[in-house]
């Protein structure tokens, strides 16, 4: 009997060695949902036309938000940037945040930098997110 | 300076007074977040074009698969079902679940039942699952 692998993604996002290096465990429709190590500030962006939400895992995370305002994120916490609203995600600590995205979602958003991963690094060994995780 | 809100999915789903009945608690994109409190067995049925993440947030959740397979969640583990594939998801004791699910999807699918709770019950006081909760 076959047994599909389960996925755990704050044991993932803690085998991460790179900051602000987002990496796809799967993917469900059209979204991927990813796991990142984040620890200072990424950059202000923003996604036009897509949604993302932060989920935090591990530590806390401020969104900073266009219009002077800011969501602070406790661990078990979620937020849904909308659409076209201008952000930037800062950590004083390190922290472990789960993603979900539209597939085609640059993290960095219009924004391209040092920081800045292509989809392909941050699919890895999976092929489009589909397929489970290699043993 | 306005703040916006927070979800805290494991508290909002110990929230929920009725079993398998899914509240919406955002949406991302053209899929919803959702939370449910689960016991016992829901039923077998299939999304014919829609995959369904299920992530445990407390207790176990057991989703059995066709072809006589069957994932065993722990808390902080997720799996995604992927479209067309049959499923019955089973908790022995209490579970708290979250989803991810493309916005038109029926929980149990393919099946109507007395379980079966339209998209419109499970959205509850949001218009669309893009607003924030009312506080």
């Amino acid at each position: 009997m076959d047994v599909p692998a389960t996925i755990n993604p704050l044991a993932e996002a803690g085998r991460l060695e790179e900051l602000w290096s987002p990496r796809v465990l799967a993917r469900v429709n059209d979204q991927y949902v990813k796991v990142a190590k984040v620890k200072g500030t990424l950059t202000w962006h923003t996604h036009a036309n897509e949604d993302e939400l932060f989920y935090v895992l591990q530590g806390r995370l401020r969104l900073e938000l266009e219009g002077d305002r800011a969501v602070e994120l406790n661990p078990g916490e979620f937020y849904v940037v909308p659409k076209g609203v201008r952000h930037n995600p800062v950590a004083e600590e390190e922290c472990l945040v789960l993603l979900v995205e539209t597939v085609t979602t640059e993290h960095t958003g219009d924004v391209v930098m040092e920081k800045t991963r292509s989809i392909a690094e941050q699919l890895g060994s999976l092929s489009d997110g589909r397929s489970e995780r290699p043993p």
